[in-house]
């Protein structure tokens, strides 16, 4: 059996996120599963999806230190910059961080370490809404 | 069910190239689907498969450059270098992008965001023919 | 149908190590199934999962090197510092990695190409024993 709907999570500043609860509130629909598998993918090109650390705060905004350091804006190697400095750094973001996630399901909860939460990662000064896919096999 | 098949992708030369109208060449069998998941895995490890921005070519010609400069070449560190400057960063590329995507499908139709597109990676000089798992459950 | 277990991979030094016969010994279901995909994911944020060239080591010594340069340690944009300096980037080359795969599987094998293997990516200096959910879907 597989389910899929989609979601609109609210607008977020720039930055990494933690929103597994969010996607939690709405996949009720797994409760009852001993075992499955579920996909998410965001539909867009300048915020991606990843898990990492959920308990210390500081995490989040390193990662937001690392990849601003590391995919910078403003290189004279862009060509791809009429939507402003933010935009061509967004889209290499994505890439190396990636659009979609896929997480084991057991005994109705999702099947994650202890520390591992979802990130939404907004990539833009103001990425608006970011629509999301949600997929479950079971 | 779940159908998988094999392909293969012609030649292309290092760069970042859009695949979705190749890949959905080959996959009539999702048009009567109303929901399922496809994964679509590159069996190499010096190309990658990513989702990015469809529309402007420039996009994938700065992913390109980017690439090349955080993953550079003929540096002193690598020691597998038999196999030519450009081997060892491409399977450092491969990695970071990744060698498989997971897209949902929806009414018959792949169920990606309005810009999003499928790019073949090709990280090697003269990387030849490249083949692809399709796997589609539903 | 949808097969799920749990498994413990021993403690590894820190470095990329290839660990593609140590999931084939606990997947002994797959071996009647004619087609079919598996996800594994890891259940850490500071560890992960990546597929590379399986022949010479020197391409996973080659990983460790790299990113260590590009994901340094001991960076004064670092704030998530209390657990040591290789904790941070732990995290972050853990994202850039991936904590999952997704693997079609074929006549009773993993479909993979002629020079992929499965690698653990170890990020930390004492990692411990690492945690791995495997989902399986024909």
């Amino acid at each position: 059996m597989i389910i899929q709907k989609e979601i609109t999570l609210s607008s977020k500043p720039r930055g990494f996120h933690l929103i597994t609860n969010e996607i939690l509130d709405n996949i009720s629909e797994i409760k009852n599963m001993e075992v499955g598998l579920m996909n998410i993918l965001i539909k867009h090109t300048s915020a991606s999806l990843t898990i990492n650390e959920d308990a210390d705060p500081l995490v989040r905004k390193d990662f937001e230190n690392y990849f601003n350091k590391f995919i910078p804006e403003g290189e004279d190697y862009y060509t791809h910059t009429g939507e402003g400095d933010d935009d061509m750094p967004a889209h290499l973001k994505t890439s190396v961080l990636g659009c979609s996630l896929n997480i084991p399901i057991k005994k109705g909860q999702l099947n994650l370490g202890t520390w591992q939460g979802i990130y939404l990662c907004e990539h833009r000064n103001r990425g608006g809404n970011r629509n999301i896919v949600i997929t479950i096999i079971n």
